[in-house]
C-alpha cells in the first residue's frame, strides 16, 4: 500500500490524533509547562477610558477608534437589515479588520509520530494568562513582510522562504457577531525530522492527541489553535491498517459515544441527506435570507452609548467595547494600549447529536450574523455568545437551549469552558457542550437547521466560509 | 444495486447526458422548431440616448442609471484596486443588481429518459433572437411574490408550492467583470412523468446529450441555460452496469477526445495536485491577492465619459453602455426600454487540456475579477472577453492565447460562438474552445494557474464561487 501525499498527511494526523506511539511528553508534563509558564510571567491588564489610549485616537466625526499607524483594527458601527431571525433592523459596534491573517501550526516527526510545536502564549484577555497557542500568529503585513520591524518566529517555515510540506491551508472565518467578514488562513507544514533540533522556551512540542485531550479541560487551549486542528480531515478510511485495531480499541474500552463519533466519519449508512441536499439546503436558505451590513460611523449607532470610559448598551447587553493598558513581562516589560470586547455574560455554544437510521447526525443551524462573509454559516445547534439565555432574563427563546443545559450527565459527550482569542476579547469565555439527544428528541427541524454526519461536516469545513467559528471549535473537540 | 437519492439524479442525468434511450424529438427538430420560433417573432432593438430612456431615471448628481421603481438593475461605477495582475487601480461602469436571481430547469423522465423542459426565449441581445433557454428564469421578488403582477410560467415547481425532486440547487456566480457580486440559484427540479401533460407553445422537452450537441453549433443555447447544466453531476462512477458499455462504446468510436476527457472525470490515478494541495493552492492566493472594489458614482468615473448617448471608454475600450428602446411581439406587441452592455468586439474563453501521467488536467486560472464574491475564481485558461488580444492592436498579451488560437484542427476538441445572456449584453459572443496542449507544453505553470482534473473541476462547482461563469460555459459543452 502506497501512501499518496494526501494520505501522508491524513495517515500522519491520525496518528498524531491516536498516540500510537509515545509522545515527546507525557499530557500531564505539557499542563504542568503551561502552568510553569504562566507562574514566571507578569501581566497587568488595567482599563483606561477608550479616549484616552495611547497611540489610538477617536476619529473626528465618526468616533471610529482606530490605530495612529492605520495599522491593527478599528472600532465601528454597524447597521444591520435581514429578514432571518426575529429581530430585523439593529445596530452595533464591530471591529473591521480586513485583512487575512495567519494561523500557522509548525509540525514534525518525533519518532515516527506528528508532534505539534505549540506556543505558551501571553494574551491580555486570557482567562488563564498564558494558553496553548499555534507556532505563529501573523497580519498579512507580517507574512509579506510588507514593512520593516521584527517578523515574527517561525515566519521562514510559512512564507515559502523554507522548504516544508503543507498538510492543511484553509481560509476560515473569525466570529461573525464581533469582526465585519474577517478570515484568517489556517495553515499547518511539516518540516524535515532533522530540522528544528532545539526550540525556543516558550515552544512545546505535542500531540493532536494532546492537544484534544486539553481541550477536555477549561480555557488550556486557545481558539486559534481549536480552529487550525478543527480543520485536520484525522478520518483513517480503510487505507490505514490501524483503522480496524483502532474501532475494536474504542470498542472494547466501552465508549459508546466514541464509537458513534467515529461511525458518523466512517459508516457507509445513508444519511439523512446527501451532499447534493446539503447544497441545495444551504442554496435556498442563501436566496431567501437576507443580510445588509451598512458600515455606518461608531457615534451613530442608535442604542448605544459612550459612557465615558467605554461603549455599552444601553440596557448594559451583549457586549462593552472597553480601553486596557496591557503590561506584559518578567525581566523585560513591554507596554501598550488597545482596545477590546468585554461580553456582558459567558455564553453557550452546543451540538447536539442523535442516531438517526443506524448514523450519528449533528443539529447544524444555518445562522446568519452581521459580519458574515456569505449571509450564513453553519453554526453548532445552540450559539449564543453573551446572550440573555438564563431564564428569567429571557428577552427572546433560544431554541434547544433546555435540551442543551439540562441533559443529565451521561447524555454530555463534551462539557468544557473556551475563551475566545485572548487579543481581542477581555475574558471572554462560553461553555463548549457536545450533547446527545433524548430519543423523545424530533427528526423534523425548523428550516434553519439541519442533520449532518461528521463526515459531512468535515467535508464542508475544507471550503471556505461554510462552518462558523463555534462550529469549528466544537468540532476540534472531538475524539474517540 | 439500490440508488440513493443521490445516485438517483446523477444516474437519471447520466442517461440523458448519453441519449441510451430515444429523446421525443430529433435534435434536428429542436433546431428546426427554434428556427420557426425565430421567425414568427419581430423584434425590433432600437438605440436611444441613455438619458431618455422611459421609466429610467439619471439620478442627479451621481449620474447613475436607475429604473424609476428602483427594481430591477442600476448602473454605478466602480474604483477597482488590487495587486494581482498588471494594471493595479482602475475605474469602469457597472451592473449593480444585488437580488440573487433563479434560473430553474424543469425535467420528467419521458419513456424513462430525463427531458429538459427548455423554452424558446427572446432576448433583446441575443444573437438569433431566440436562444434555448431554461424553464424559468425570474428575480428574487418573483420568486418570493413580494409584490403582486404577472407571475412567471412554472414558478409553483420552483418555490416550495408544488411537489418536486430537486436534482440539483447550487449558488453560482455571473460574469465579474460586469456585475458587482451577482449571483443566481442554479436549481434543477424533476416532477413526476404524469405531470404536465401538455406544455405552452414556447416550451420544448430536450434530453441532455440534446442540449450538449446544440452547444456545439454557434449560439443556439443561452448563457443561462449553460449555466445551469454545467453543474451536473454526470459522473456515472461504477455504479452503472452502462458505464463500462458507455467506455466500450466510445472506444469503439475512436473518439480520443471523448476517451481522454471521460477518464478525466472517472480515472483513479493521481492527479497533479490533490484536494488538499487544490484548497491550499486557492487559500494561499485570496490571501496575497487583494481586491478593494469600492463604489463610485458613474459621473466620477476616470477615463469613461458620456457621449451624448452611451457610456464610453475614452479609447472605445472594452465595452459601452448604450441604452435601447425594445419591440417585442407577432400579434400583440410589448415593448420597454433598457441599458445594455455592448462590448467593443468579441472575446475568447478557453481551457487548455493535457494528459499529465495519464490522466487528462485542465489548465484553471485563479482570476481576479472586480465584481467578485470572493477575491479570484477558477476561470479558463485563457478569458478575454472583448480584450484586445489580437496581433497589433495588444495594449498587454494575454498568457496562452496563441496556443488557442493556432492550434491545429486536430487538437480543438470544441469551438464555437457563444452569447452572453441578453438580457443585459447586446449581441456578445465569445469564441468558446477547448484545446489540446502539443506535447511540447510545459506542465510548470505560473503560480496563478493550476492543473485539475475534469473530477476536480466537478468537485468545486458544486460549492458556490468556486468557478467562474466562463469556465462553466466551456464545461457545459463536454461530451463524450
Amino acid at each position: 500500500m502506497e501512501y499518496s501525499p494526501a494520505n501522508h498527511a491524513a495517515y500522519a494526523f491520525f496518528r498524531s490524533a491516536f498516540s500510537i506511539r509515545e509522545a515527546v511528553h507525557s499530557t500531564a508534563r505539557i499542563e504542568a509547562w503551561l502552568k510553569e509558564k504562566n507562574l514566571c510571567v507578569s501581566v497587568m491588564v488595567e482599563q483606561v477610558p477608550l479616549h484616552a489610549l495611547q497611540q489610538w485616537e477617536v476619529e473626528p466625526g465618526t468616533g471610529n477608534i482606530r490605530h495612529q499607524s492605520g495599522k491593527f483594527f478599528s472600532i465601528e458601527g454597524v447597521r444591520v437589515k435581514t429578514n432571518a431571525g426575529i429581530v430585523s433592523l439593529w445596530e452595533q459596534p464591530i471591529i473591521n479588520q480586513p485583512e487575512i491573517g495567519i494561523l500557522g501550526i509548525l509540525t514534525k516527526k518525533i519518532n515516527g509520530l506528528l508532534h505539534f510545536l505549540m506556543q505558551a502564549k501571553i494574551e491580555p484577555g486570557n482567562i488563564n494568562t498564558v494558553q496553548l497557542s499555534p507556532t505563529l500568529q501573523a497580519t498579512r503585513s507580517n507574512y509579506m513582510r510588507v514593512h520593516q520591524g521584527k517578523t515574527p518566529l517561525f515566519l521562514e517555515y510559512f512564507n515559502g522562504e523554507k522548504p516544508v510540506e503543507v498538510l492543511l491551508d484553509q481560509l476560515q472565518s473569525e466570529q461573525g457577531a464581533r469582526f465585519l467578514r474577517k478570515r484568517n488562513r489556517n495553515i499547518i507544514v511539516e518540516v524535515a525530522p532533522d530540522e528544528l533540533p532545539e526550540i525556543p522556551d516558550q515552544f512545546i512540542w505535542v500531540t493532536l492527541a494532546q492537544i484534544k485531550e486539553l481541550i477536555c479541560k477549561d480555557n488550556l487551549v486557545n481558539m486559534d489553535t481549536r480552529t487550525v486542528i478543527s480543520g485536520i480531515p484525522f478520518a483513517p478510511g480503510e487505507a490505514f491498517p490501524e483503522a480496524d485495531r483502532l474501532s475494536e480499541a474504542i470498542a472494547g474500552k466501552n465508549n459508546r459515544a466514541g464509537l458513534l463519533l467515529l461511525n458518523s466519519l466512517l459508516s457507509t449508512a445513508t444519511p439523512v441527506h446527501d451532499l447534493t441536499g446539503l447544497i441545495s439546503w444551504i442554496t435556498r436558505l442563501k436566496t431567501l435570507y437576507e443580510l445588509d451590513a451598512e458600515r455606518i460611523s461608531l457615534n451613530s449607532v442608535q442604542g448605544w452609548h459612550y459612557d465615558g470610559t467605554s461603549w455599552v448598551h444601553h440596557l448594559q447587553r451583549y457586549f462593552s467595547v472597553i480601553g486596557v493598558n496591557v503590561s506584559i513581562g518578567n525581566r523585560e516589560v513591554i507596554s501598550w494600549d488597545q482596545p477590546m470586547i468585554k461580553p456582558a455574560q459567558e455564553g453557550v455554544i452546543a451540538f447536539i447529536v442523535k442516531e438517526i437510521g443506524g448514523i450519528l447526525h449533528f443539529l447544524v443551524q444555518a445562522k446568519v450574523e452581521v459580519g458574515n462573509f456569505d449571509i450564513l454559516e453553519l453554526a453548532p445547534t445552540v450559539q449564543c455568545l453573551t446572550g440573555n439565555y438564563r431564564e428569567g432574563v429571557n428577552e427572546y427563546s433560544v431554541p434547544f437551549i433546555s435540551e442543551v443545559l439540562k441533559a443529565p450527565s451521561d447524555r454530555v459527550w463534551y462539557s468544557a469552558m473556551q475563551s475566545e482569542e485572548g487579543g481581542r476579547f477581555y475574558r471572554e469565555q462560553n461553555l463548549n457542550r457536545i450533547v446527545e439527544a433524548d430519543n423523545s428528541f424530533p427528526v423534523e427541524v425548523p428550516e434553519n437547521y439541519c442533520w449532518m454526519t461528521l463526515n459531512q461536516l468535515m467535508n464542508f469545513i475544507q471550503y471556505n466560509n461554510y462552518l462558523n467559528i463555534a462550529a469549528r471549535s466544537l468540532i476540534a473537540a472531538i475524539r474517540f
